[in-house]
């Protein structure tokens, strides 16, 4: 809460992950999102994506997480996030996350980040936008 | 994959719930934002909220749920969503997530849907918009 940490234009943070079968199953349960194209193989076949394929909402979840505890970090406040889901990630595909600063209102701590995720391909899987308020900005 | 159910603007569905202590802990696990104003009562108790929230994110899953399930429902593939965080969300408090079709493509099968998760008083806690591509709508 009282981190007065400098903040500029083109700080970015990345994180890499992968989200496992169970990952899947476990954000399923808390989401109630049960959609079979997520949790059923023989499902996901006979779609354009031929095989399971993870919640587009869990892997804009990368988003949060980098937000949250890394950049602005602690004590952030979530004022907005649009999510373009761009492709499919596959269960146990790496991907990886980056939040980036576009800009810093001079009246007030609000805080614009671009968000992204690529794959290993370095093709986009999720691109939008985020805005942050950042309460230590004030000091 | 071959529902062929008709889609109308003014089509909705609702979804009300609560997210648990328990769910936030493992929605932050999951996430990996384990920033401590969902997570730490102390913490949250020196913020402007008083007391611990809900991830934004995880209140916004409610979209994914009822879009993947319900309306369009199963096969649906998510395009986009917005998500505007409006007001907190504290544990164990119920809300209530709504989504309604605003506008049906004539030329390809794309939905646009309001998306909207209140809470008890009738206040909007995240207002946005999803666009999900309904493949069987072509047929």
């Amino acid at each position: 809460m009282s981190e007065q940490r400098e903040l500029k234009v083109g700080d970015k943070v990345s994180i890499t992950r992968t989200f496992s079968e169970q990952d899947v199953r476990d954000y399923a349960r808390l989401s109630m999102d049960t959609n079979p194209v997520h949790l059923d193989a023989d499902y996901a076949a006979a779609t354009q994506f031929r095989e399971r394929i993870v919640h587009g909402m869990f892997v804009g979840s990368l988003f949060t997480a980098m937000l949250g505890t890394q950049l602005p970090g602690e004590g952030s406040i979530y004022v907005s996030q649009s999510l373009k889901f761009r492709l499919p990630v596959h269960l146990d595909e790496e991907v990886t996350g980056t939040v980036e600063i576009t800009d810093i209102r001079s009246d007030k701590p609000f805080v614009t980040l671009k968000t992204t995720v690529v794959n290993t391909a370095g093709k986009a899987v999720i691109e939008g936008e985020a805005v942050i308020y950042v309460p230590w900005l004030k000091g």
